[in-house]
């Protein structure tokens, strides 16, 4: 199996897909872009998204469930938006097929023209504040804490399997406040959490930061990223939270009345992640042979193989260690295969990503022993039966650690400090990563840079320090260095 | 806020949309038939989903997801299925926007028009097995038990909200067997899962039974299906799994290499729920004071409001019973709003189906008493303050099973045997219900009961037994009797 997998280091695109398919992740289907998430890849995706989920609950937010469809006209209400997202969308024209007269087949039928067309949505912004008005009249209905699990899409014209496809599933937040401040708390909130997920859930480091104003999603005020460092040296953004000012209540005629009677506009913020994490999730940590995953997000955290095979005495010990997991919420499966060869289900299950992997076999059973096998570095220990548990339970917390502590060195020792446009581009081409250089605060600048190196600014860091020094393009004065890559 | 919903025997149909639209559950949106599904009618939602995919991963299934776009193409392999579902579809035919070129606003790009059309999906065999042709190669790929959770489009002209709406979510589980039987023994499997379902957590009692070839979906050799009976005397198609046959293996190619290295088509199932569900559970249970729900499916399974406002002592014992009843699992509230009267708030809790209220006033505290309400029957007790969480825990599973016994009485008073078409018409004009009659068998007959009474013939019950009798129509031999009813 794993050797069916292209190395990372001869062609990292296709090691990508090469491990998506063959874990059984996902696939491309008959429709251009879309893709079929296999039962693997969901299973990861549900994991993912109920640990959000309870996240999000747990900080006051509630589910709802708003149109597939946004009429047209909806669109161009907020001026930035349409300019941002209202170009590559799927557009539903008619409502009814029908046969062909001639017999050929099936037809769109030309008297079921809509009157209006309909957008499938990119992002819902625009149908859910059409909706809030409805909602809001006062304080008291303030704030709404609201976020839809939902499919979006955007017709992309090239796409790559969960980093981006022309339809996607995600979660999209809208949540609207009585101040600015407030909302503005709410942005960074989403922010955090979007940050907490990703390292202690995914063993992602990211940078937390916000985007130049050329970078923002299209109607925000500010736009709160997450950005991660893919093994090739190309960074992720892996969520968004947006503070959306008052630009979407206006363009809604969203006001509410305060407690002194007082109209005014609502504030707003929309944040998201999506399925893209998945792909972040595998080009985080896996390798060449095959996918690696964090025990927290691992559909099957412990796999147990029988040497060679299913055994009266093996299988009892691998009942009891399995009762024994299990009762320690530990998701575990027994390969009881009897026509595959041991070696063909480790790399098997290598391939799958499963952490952990106990070997069980007779003589090793003599010496009350089993051979515990960890994914991430491969090492495999003797350990004896009376503390199989424990030592399992203690190893994937080791292995989750051990991925996070892995992916912050790789991004440490690809960040690097740039002071010269020479550097800059030398280092891109080099060894890749996140540079810090100084930037003048102009667009214009941050275009030419795009434009030259295809190097684009992925965030100004929350924690990024005043130094006086000269933008790396332009020598003019900058106050602060922010973060460059090439990005995904 | 009670006060404002129309009486269940002045208007049925306005008395349902008050329900819906007054306790929060859903509202229409701005796109035709399409629904906004609100946070506390989505929670409702959540629990029911969340039960049924714990309950399809017990009995195996796994979870995927397909391509929200079907080629047109695809509607008019299977012919059957093209009939039936091909027509009433939201087409999409471009996928971009544009600047209209005058400034007017944005336009649909005429150049960006596809080169086939794509539908939304109205349910997915037809993707689904397009895609099974690429995973199915052997009898080592069956079973294929997959399940997936999405929203569907079905152009639908008259609307109403959960029950027919243009957008639904739902469930649709594709199944792939080496066999016909055991293909049959799935269909069967999950029309028990079904059932199971609607009876224990929505405590709604079920008729499960099979179609006739009129009521059959679109390309099933057999439609299972558990019919439940409204509080209008009104059926309610409550879920439907198929068994398939070789229909979309064959128009999809779908073969496979037995053991025996025989090629063979593979066997099919399909079965779905729906936010449908959401319709039949008000519409079971609901009264004239507001929604009731079953303690199992209910967001929050207690109130406790202070009487006639918060108090410290009140507090105390409110925080007490909380962490108690927290500690069992059990979802409570404690309703602090100080504006608002005790009365009021009874109101608004009724409103909105909370099982259990526990009102707590400083009088009954010095007895060491609370007072418990049930929303079912609306029945009050004191309770002495030492055992209400054992109280509460009981009295939901009792509401729970109240449900569930009154609607089973209502449908049996409401199921009658008829033996004539004049004691027929007159049985569904003055009480409605399910009539048990006999049927000579003929689509012919069927549809002539339909034209002059509107009943269908939602099913032949699985257990319906051998009895001769004459069709109430024709006249004709019949073996056994069907249920009729008049169906949402």
């Amino acid at each position: 199996m794993a050797k069916e997998i292209t190395g990372m280091s001869e062609d990292y695109s296709q090691w990508y897909i090469d491990i998506v398919k063959k874990a059984g992740l996902a696939d491309n289907s008959a429709v251009r872009g879309c893709m079929v998430i296999k039962p693997y890849g969901f299973a990861i995706w549900e994991n993912m998204r109920d640990q959000l989920d309870r996240m999000f609950k747990e900080t006051g937010h509630v589910n709802a469930y708003f149109p597939l469809f946004i009429p047209k006209s909806f669109l161009s209400r907020e001026a930035a938006h349409v300019d941002g997202f209202a170009k590559e969308c799927a557009v539903v024209t008619h409502h009814r097929l029908m046969n062909a007269p001639d017999g050929s087949g099936i037809i769109v039928d030309p008297d079921a023209k809509l009157e209006e067309e309909l957008i499938v949505r990119p992002t819902s912004e625009t149908i859910i504040w059409h909706t809030y008005k409805d909602w809001i009249n006062s304080y008291r209905d303030l704030p709404l804490l609201i976020n839809q699990w939902a499919n979006v899409v955007r017709w992309e014209m090239r796409t790559r399997l969960f980093l981006r496809t022309a339809e996607f599933l995600w979660q999209e937040g809208h949540t609207a406040h009585a101040t600015r401040e407030e909302a503005i708390t709410e942005a960074r909130l989403m922010q955090k959490v979007y940050a907490q997920f990703a390292e202690e859930y995914m063993a992602m480091p990211v940078i937390q930061g916000y985007k130049t104003p050329n970078e923002r999603f299209a109607g925000a005020e500010d736009t709160l990223t997450i950005e991660a460092l893919m093994q090739d040296g190309k960074a992720l953004q892996a969520g968004t939270s947006h503070f959306l000012g008052q630009n979407f209540a206006k363009a809604f005629d969203v006001k509410f009345l305060d407690e002194q009677n007082k109209e005014s506009y609502v504030w707003a913020t929309s944040w998201g992640v999506s399925t893209r994490l998945v792909g972040g999730l595998i080009m985080t940590h896996s390798d060449d042979d095959g996918l690696v995953l964090p025990p927290k997000l691992a559909p099957t955290k412990v796999v147990i193989v029988p040497i060679p095979k299913p055994a009266p005495e093996i299988n009892d010990v691998a009942e009891k260690i399995m009762r024994a997991l299990r009762s320690k919420g530990i998701s575990v499966i027994y390969d009881t295969d009897d026509k595959k060869r041991p070696g063909f289900k480790f790399a098997e299950h290598e391939l799958k990503g499963i952490p952990v992997r106990i070997g069980i076999g007779k003589r090793d059973l003599e010496n009350n022993q089993v051979e515990i096998a960890r994914r991430d570095t491969k090492e495999k220990t003797m350990q004896t039966l009376d503390n199989v548990e424990q030592y399992v339970q203690e190893l994937l917390a080791d292995i989750q650690q051990n991925l996070f502590n892995r992916a912050l060195q790789y991004r440490t020792e690809h960040t690097t400090k740039v002071d010269n446009f020479a550097d800059f581009q030398d280092v891109l081409d080099s060894k890749g990563g996140f540079i810090e250089a100084h930037w003048d605060g102009t667009t214009e600048t941050e275009l030419k840079i795009k434009e030259l190196t295809k190097a684009t600014i992925r965030c100004i860091p929350n924690d990024a320090v005043e130094e006086p020094g000269k933008c790396v393009f332009s020598g003019k004065d900058s106050s602060r260095r922010v973060l460059f890559a090439r990005a995904y």
